[in-house]
């Protein structure tokens, strides 16, 4: 990020923006506060294109009856530390945290707690989830599923979602937080590879002629991308779509692409309580020695750091904290336009 | 599988021989016919690896008091559905199915269950734990470090383990089953390569240049196999080992790498009752119409049939019960002069 068109953004200023426009859009002051909150936190770690660059995004699946502001989660069903919500088509952020909050509460009365999430919207950055839970002591494991976009192993046609998977564990006052979607690339990965003429690190998809290729303009002219280890990332699709389904009681991914437009998807959230076994002190030794080694191993030939899952967001977030949040100027005045 | 030393077996002459060779190890009655069938019954289902070809050095193992016959389960604390369990360095196999059913009970009292596992052994093949539990109705997940064998991205060095991790759900009166490592391929699964000259079908790891080759050839030099995704299952590897250290309070990959032999490692065993949500046509409704779309899709350039995870394990045990399990029968006769 250093074209010309880059401003800074200082973050309190961000999410002020961000808060009165939502109500604008009819969010009443609590989810108004929190879903800019979480849209300024994914911009200062980094995470622009769930934050900053999808705001006017988000607000215009407001404007067109997607996301409806004013619903909130109600409950379907619950047996112990295991319930069943309804999202409503609430907006994705404020559903997500009302469940990762609900797992958390069921962990302290069961250890562990499940909410699941049916009917709600796309959650934006799911390490959102993964960051909070961590950071008030659980481990805690969540994905979502989505809108077809990957084709299955040996297949097309895209049948499969890219179902983003989080799992993370609090370190020390922060977190170790994998968040992952189950393509190799992401087509806007892709689409800033080919802007800037070069190939992808590996296999990305597919071309015309059905082989595969680290030619990211390719892989966007077929829409065939490969998921993550080829027929393993298919297989872990499939079976996370069919636990989301299942457990929330939702639509699938492919009864979300039969509506054509991403909505009603299907997320589950899983915490442990981990005070219910040790006190953070404890948690952090296991945690910090486990990293020691992981940083100890000598680095290939092409990287003179290994970094740990979550480790790269604290230097961004240190970094956007201190000189600002980088955004394209034509995005911020479209953001203040509205 | 079709060389001139290969003998077929019947299923049940395997499975005594297996069960008696066991008695004479010390393993009680119980033990010795759940070890028994779970060797057998990977061996039908094809897991040949983790079947018949692993026996005599399971019994090896035995021998030399790395696994402990005689050794059961013992809880370590628990909170509502959450458990720890100590292996006391009892049989993999069995002391992973007693945790298996723990997190099963555990999941009808509490909607979701957690029993970790400290101090086991090798659980020989993780599926066999997500059949179980989905032939009993209940979605479950599973997962396993292990020594390390495989460098984390940007890593020369193995430091993480392939960490194998199961999803299973029920079907029919079957189940869907996701059973994969975190390496794109097994050291075993390259030296088949190996040995009939092919290449990988994709980058396997590292060349001594620190190159990424297909040459599986190469990877075995080295020592250095990708995971899958790259950085991506990476990272999923840090987790997975992480979570079970933690949950279990045992020891992860970096201790158990430190003993030189894979031993005392950390599992973890999830449940979800899922009959506290539906009845099971409700269940089969939903995963029959998700695979339905799934085998819809218009297949590639290079296969003509689209795979659910499991499915491929299900034509295999047909075949196997038909006219017995293929056995080299060199492998054969060591068994049967233990």
């Amino acid at each position: 990020m250093s074209s010309v068109n880059e401003i800074r953004v200082n973050y309190h200023d961000m999410e002020k923006v961000f808060h009165d426009i939502l109500l604008g859009y009819s969010f009443n002051e609590d989810k108004a506060a929190m879903c800019a909150r979480i849209f300024a936190d994914n911009s200062l770690d980094g995470v622009y294109t769930h934050g900053v660059n999808r705001f006017a995004r988000f607000i215009q699946m407001v404007a067109e009856k997607h996301v409806f502001p004013e619903k909130e989660p109600t409950k379907i069903s619950g047996f112990g530390g295991m319930e069943q919500w309804n999202g409503n088509l609430g907006p994705g952020p404020s559903n997500a945290i009302f469940c990762t909050e609900r797992a958390m509460q069921l962990a302290d009365k069961s250890g562990i707690g499940c909410a699941s999430l049916a009917n709600t919207n796309h959650w934006m950055r799911g390490g959102t989830y993964g960051w909070k839970a961590a950071k008030q002591g659980y481990a805690f494991i969540c994905w979502t599923n989505t809108i077809a976009n990957m084709p299955a192993w040996g297949a097309k046609e895209s049948r499969l979602g890219n179902n983003p998977l989080i799992i993370s564990i609090p370190q020390d006052n922060e977190a170790i937080v994998l968040d992952m979607a189950l393509s190799q690339f992401s087509y806007g990965g892709m689409e800033k590879f080919a802007m800037q003429q070069k190939p992808l690190p590996v296999p990305g998809g597919y071309d015309e002629a059905g082989q595969m290729t680290t030619d990211p303009k390719k892989v966007l002219q077929t829409q065939r991308s490969l998921p993550i280890g080829y027929w393993k990332g298919s297989g872990l699709s499939l079976l996370l779509d069919m636990l989301a389904t299942i457990l929330s009681g939702g639509k699938s991914t492919f009864q979300i692409t039969e509506q054509k437009s991403e909505s009603a998807v299907s997320q589950v959230f899983i915490a442990f309580k981990l005070s219910s076994l040790y006190n953070s002190s404890a948690i952090n030794n296991v945690i910090n020695s486990i990293i020691a080694d992981f940083h100890n191993a000598a680095p290939g030939e092409t990287s003179d750091k290994i970094l740990y899952p979550g480790q790269r967001v604290l230097l961004t977030r240190k970094e956007n904290t201190e000189n600002g949040i980088p955004v394209n100027s034509k995005v911020w005045d479209e953001i203040l336009a509205l």
